[in-house]
């Protein structure tokens, strides 16, 4: 059986870009670590959800780590407020920026959905005036609590809600905020609840004398709550009890860290690790060796890749490339139990600026393993490996075949199904 | 419309070897006849389950054949019966070996999952001791049939039986026997039954006089029944009825036979095949051929190939592709209206010894097929061939599309789902 070093090098996957003669940043980038390991190992390429469609964040690492969206995702909301060290309990929590909007014909046009990324006293004292809100009557409670920055979350509470609302983030400067729909009839009450804030707050916050003051400082006023991502808090079931691992984490971006806590990871953070373009991914690597010792499986995040995709900026991911495959040097010569798999959660390239539904090639790595003729790192060599193509969500089960810790199928050892061998202490052994 | 020849290979997938300079057993094998095959057909790739996850023998075989394991695995016992030429009716059924097991801390530990392959009169006294047993106090009845060497079947007849239970077999020497638990509620009582029956045969055959004796003469004693693979009589649909063939199977190996016996195949057990690597693989291709003159489908088993690879012996696997590799120049040259397909049920990498949820290479090899630039028959030529990547769940599509048999989607002559065009007996003229 080998322990896992799985790397998620957020965003990787790419297009031949103009500015790189039309190569991918994969293939531009001097990364003689990254292909070692292409040309020892195996490639191929995966699609986190499914052909086409482009993961978020927190989707496309929850289909890599073998949940299955349609039954299982409750929303980003909870991840990113684990994210911040807040657990919710009960309740419907929505991440809720702060925004600068503006009236246009009776329409609010979100003119900056961060209000200049305000902080400090003047967040505070916005937050205050609107951190309780009794809605629809006393039937429903709102808390809003802020958090760093601009970003905070919206928390209602009462009988009968779901989180079954759409967003009134548009995700777009320039558009309107959006009107809180019901998905299912049940959302009605939350929907009018969600609404009734969204005004009250608007007339609190956008005649206050921090925003006045704001207006004549020249900056945007923080005149309005933008929610996103309702979720409820649910008991997703436990990483480790899924596929049989011991799990830690070493991220820096709170989405990952809440992800990674919320599926019960031990989760690291580095000094140093940013989850920028700068972060000392060295150090990291170093990081996850060292937590093999205690853990058999370390998932470790790296955002700079897909900072630099959304900033368009692909001679910046190349760069980071380069100095993230410094660091794996670390793992070109693993110890004989350690399988590493290197992949992304979804593809961002950088001509888009944005996420996308294109495959993310990914490599196995470790000593027994199946070969092929491919020998670099990037999205040509990876779609004609040995490791062919998959869905993201039979990852898992592919990471446990290639550690040598499957359960062949028929074998039921447990009463409850599960696709590895069972560690000795699961077992329930036959007392006479 | 063409006939099909399916030949499984068994465990046919394997990984680089150190002692074939890593190259895989296929890589490494002259096999000039499945290489012309290869380079005049069609390569490709297929997981017999899903990605990663290594089948067993049985639900290998079903899934390639077409049937939904989740829906309808009755489990390998009533298989491996029907194998042996025992038709199981009513009750549940286990495969249950003669095993050696030592009491350590009140847990029963297993010593040797066979007993020594203990058998003969030894065998039979001990089996005739425990063959027939009242448990709960009458309400269950169970009946323990002996077969060849170690191997033999427990079966529980009584009201309310289940076979969601768990396998008291733990599968590997040095690990305790496992207490049955039900999988569902309605086992409780087949778990209580079979717990009664381990511990009053441990009880029985413990102190037998046959042990004792086998004990001094340094034999290890056969002083447990060790049963796994519970499962219920069903009556799956015919493969003929399913995919519109009238099916035949050359097989040796029992298992096989009882899989093709359930599917209701008309087995062929030609002298000479051992289910063994000395198998005369030549005769069971004549006598597959012989039989494509009454049948449209004639499924081959070679399981020459899993032998030497549970043997961790890469080269007796070579050899034993070389020998059948000899074997099939009889079907370089096929008649117009065959379609052959080469495959394996699972790989079983001699690295592991063990199967594993590796991908296994296929080939598509007839007149009139699409064809690849893949000209040999291994695991890297199939991972770039022009059949692509599939789950073996397709393959019986597949079949049918190559060898001219699919029926449109959308077109509906019969009041049952089918994807084969329908034989002419099937449709129900208009009378007027």
């Amino acid at each position: 059986m080998k322990k896992v070093m799985l790397i998620i090098l957020d965003g990787l996957g790419d297009r031949p870009h103009p500015s790189l003669k039309y190569l991918t940043p994969l293939q531009a980038a001097e990364i003689p670590n990254m292909d070692l390991m292409a040309s020892k190992g195996l490639l191929g390429m995966q699609y986190p959800i499914a052909p086409g469609v482009p993961p978020g964040s927190d989707t496309g690492h929850l289909s890599l780590f073998g949940y299955n969206l349609d039954e299982e995702y409750p929303g980003r909301g909870i991840f990113e407020a684990l994210g911040e060290g807040i657990t919710l309990r009960d309740g419907v929590a929505f991440r809720a920026n702060f925004a600068t909007v503006s009236e246009r014909n009776g329409e609010l046009i979100v003119e900056d959905r961060r209000a200049g990324r305000i902080s400090g006293e003047d967040a505070e004292v916005l937050a205050s005036e609107i951190s309780r809100m009794s809605l629809l009557r006393g039937e429903v409670e709102a808390e809003f609590v802020h958090t760093l920055e601009h970003r905070g979350f919206l928390i209602l509470r009462g009988d009968g809600l779901s989180s079954q609302v759409t967003d009134v983030d548009p995700h777009e400067v320039g558009y309107p905020v959006l009107e809180p729909l019901p998905i299912e009839e049940e959302a009605m009450k939350t929907a009018r609840a969600l609404k009734e804030f969204l005004i009250r707050s608007h007339e609190i916050l956008k005649g206050h004398e921090v925003n006045r003051r704001r207006v004549k400082e020249g900056k945007p006023p923080a005149n309005f709550i933008l929610p996103r991502g309702a979720s409820k808090p649910v008991n997703l079931e436990r990483f480790g009890d899924r596929w049989g691992f011991k799990p830690a984490a070493v991220a820096a971006g709170p989405m990952y860290k809440g992800i990674a806590r919320a599926l019960g990871f031990e989760v690291h953070h580095p000094e140093g690790a940013t989850g920028l373009p700068d972060s000392d991914f060295r150090g990291k690597i170093r990081e996850a060796l060292d937590l093999l010792g205690e853990f058999d499986f370390v998932y470790v995040h790296m955002k700079g890749t897909d900072v630099a995709s959304h900033k368009k900026d692909p001679k910046l991911k190349v760069e980071v490339l380069e100095r993230i495959d410094e660091a794996l040097e670390q793992i070109t010569d693993p110890p004989e139990d350690l399988l590493v798999v290197i992949t992304g959660d979804h593809a961002t390239p950088c001509l888009l600026g944005k996420h996308s539904g294109d495959p993310v090639p990914i490599l196995f790595f470790g000593k027994g393993l199946p070969r092929d003729d491919a020998s670099n790192f990037h999205e040509l060599d990876a779609s004609l490996g040995g490791a062919g193509w998959f869905l993201g969500g039979d990852l898992m089960k592919l990471i446990l075949n290639y550690s040598d810790r499957s359960l062949e199928y028929g074998l039921r050892p447990l009463p409850r199904r599960r696709w590895y061998i069972p560690r000795r202490e699961e077992l329930t052994p036959l007392r006479i």
